[in-house]
């Protein structure tokens, strides 16, 4: 019999209207504790990951990272950490997917397995499949010590979200971040990264949490945005390279508790199908963008200017862009760097989902058809 | 000065009401004309690749694939055809993020670009910039034979669709599907494929366009079903393994073409999120599952249908699925090949897209917005 972790305190609602919005604000508290003990001032601390870490890490010549839903999203992004930050390469793909085929596997492979409860039932089956299909280890992302996940990989970096729950992720999709961010640079310090660079990004990822902190501060301004999708039925998020997968979150949150229909494309599809759909009822987020991406947006959407088409727009200052006829533009408190951007733009589209659905009546929390944990298949 | 190979006969559309509608009816002659002379009886004639073919390809230990749009698609599907088939590692990207990153390349790795016109701009520079980061060779898979991919390319494979005048891809994309599954079995050779399973797979390939013909004959059916779709606003598709591009490319063509918003998903991400939106507004196609998966979204869909989501499903006879109450079901006209099913399959979801758009009057082959080649960025 083990006491649980879980405080009362812990799991009430407090002064929030509902989990969700509790636990999007818990994030920068939630973040700083999945860092905590697991960097210095100067490092990632490599054991972290488990006594087993400092002597499988050094040995990984590739990565296969498995999850669903919103934990495939951290997933994707945690390629960028991997593919630029660690030069690995590194495949990311959806558990239920994953199970049914024959996958290739190099030697050396890192299989790391997602999962906020560590029970998701398609995760869990991959986890076991793997282990027999010669990786060098499997390793568990996760929010739950004493699930089946974590019990069952060879290596474990825990998340400290504490418990969520809202059925839409949240504060267990930035740890994740948190976490994955960590492993790439532990990756990419035993393939070549000097220490200085390393230095440089645990100084910027130790920022995150203060970061989190003032981006929350945009809420009034994305409360006012939320107005404008309220009525709508439809909704396209577009990103490019490490704010794309930001960009399917968003949409997954606005679908899952707003029901509207949110879809989200690398930013560059746009003009190859996407852009026959867009008029007044199908507004268009961009996510983080660059100038030179923005300035393509904006042509892009001229031509369908006529027909409603509204573009959105989350940039970092350093852009300096502008709001004009037909572009809403809200800029990030700071500059962000790039290591720190799924994170920190992941925050205003929790915001505008969350007030969003708030406007549209819905059950936030408790959304229909979904459950927290998918633990059937 | 060199004379156009296009006659003018091949791009009248006839008696069809629209281009899209004959370059759907063209697909058994021109998959038969994309495998003319590159097949025997027995084995794929490795020769059609080009001269470096039998030099480069025996020394192809991974494949990495970039492409837009449908392109992108047919890319997702050749996956398959190397990882199952030939047992090599194979990522797939859009190119206009492939553009942006900094991917790693393995030794040995082979890179394919696809490009109907070959001119895509995205996909034209990706491949620019893969001649600078030491790729084994560059493969163009590309329908016009003067365009500056197939120029460029170290290796090509023509598909040999004739000119499509549709804006929505149709006969390029499953000629794309044939020549891929045809680059797949030589790597597939050179990695341990034994000649008899050679001949199997070549002789499933062979049938492929007498396969084609007998499913083109349920369009009466389907054009039943476009009823359906024609009042909606939005609709699900869903696969998995080879079939989830197949449901990713009938959820494009269905956007391009009748403005409905369309998405596809794994089926097994159905619990992740998207479950929430569907109601009575959106209808769920489920593209060539087995009988598993058949029944894990029939209990899925319990849930759903006192709110009045329905499923249509399109399924292998062997399967014995039968239609019920809320559960459409249109069989395949015969067993359907796993090598076949991306062919296949495609059929009855770009006719369903055709007639729908017929229905509600839309511009079918000039779909607002959008343009035949994206030759800009």
């Amino acid at each position: 019999l083990r006491e649980s972790s879980l405080s009362a305190e812990s799991v009430e609602r407090g002064d929030y209207a509902h989990y969700m919005l509790k636990e999007i604000f818990e994030q920068p508290r939630a973040i700083a504790d999945t860092l905590a003990e697991r960097i210095t001032g100067k490092r990632v601390l490599e054991a972290a990951l488990g006594p087993k870490a400092e002597l499988l890490l050094p040995r990984v010549k590739s990565v296969h990272i498995v999850a669903c839903g919103t934990s495939y999203h951290a997933g994707l992004i945690a390629r960028y950490y991997i593919e630029q930050g660690a030069k690995l390469p590194c495949t990311v793909e959806v558990a239920s997917e994953y199970r049914y085929r024959d996958p290739v596997v190099p030697p050396n492979t890192l299989f790391v397995a997602i999962s906020q409860s560590g029970e998701t039932a398609d995760t869990l089956a991959a986890l076991r499949e793997a282990r027999k299909l010669g990786y060098l280890a499997t390793c568990a992302i996760c929010n739950v010590p004493e699930s089946s996940l974590v019990r069952e990989a060879d290596l474990t970096l825990m998340t400290r979200a504490g418990p969520e729950i809202g059925v839409a992720s949240t504060k267990a999709f930035t740890t994740q971040l948190a976490a994955l961010s960590l492993l790439g640079l532990v990756l990419a310090r035993h393939n070549g990264m000097d220490a200085s660079t390393e230095a440089l990004f645990v100084r910027q990822i130790a920022h995150v949490p203060e970061l989190v902190e003032r981006t929350l501060k945009l809420e009034p301004q994305i409360k006012q945005w939320a107005q404008q999708f309220a009525d709508k039925r439809h909704a396209l998020f577009l990103g490019r390279g490490p704010t794309y997968p930001v960009a399917l979150e968003g949409a997954l949150k606005l679908k899952e508790i707003s029901y509207i229909h949110a879809e989200a494309y690398p930013a560059g599809e746009l003009k190859h199908g996407p852009l026959a759909l867009v008029d007044a009822d199908m507004p268009v987020v961009a996510v983080a963008p660059n100038n030179a991406l923005l300035e393509k947006l904006k042509s892009n959407l001229q031509e369908v200017r006529a027909r409603g088409g509204k573009l959105f727009v989350f940039a970092d200052p350093d852009t300096g862009f502008q709001a004009e006829d037909g572009v809403e533009v809200l800029l990030m408190p700071e500059h962000i760097e790039a290591i720190q951007s799924p994170l920190i733009y992941t925050i205003p589209l929790q915001l505008l989902a969350y007030h969003v659905a708030v406007l549209r009546g819905t059950d936030v929390d408790q959304p229909r058809n979904l459950a927290k944990s998918v633990t059937v298949e």
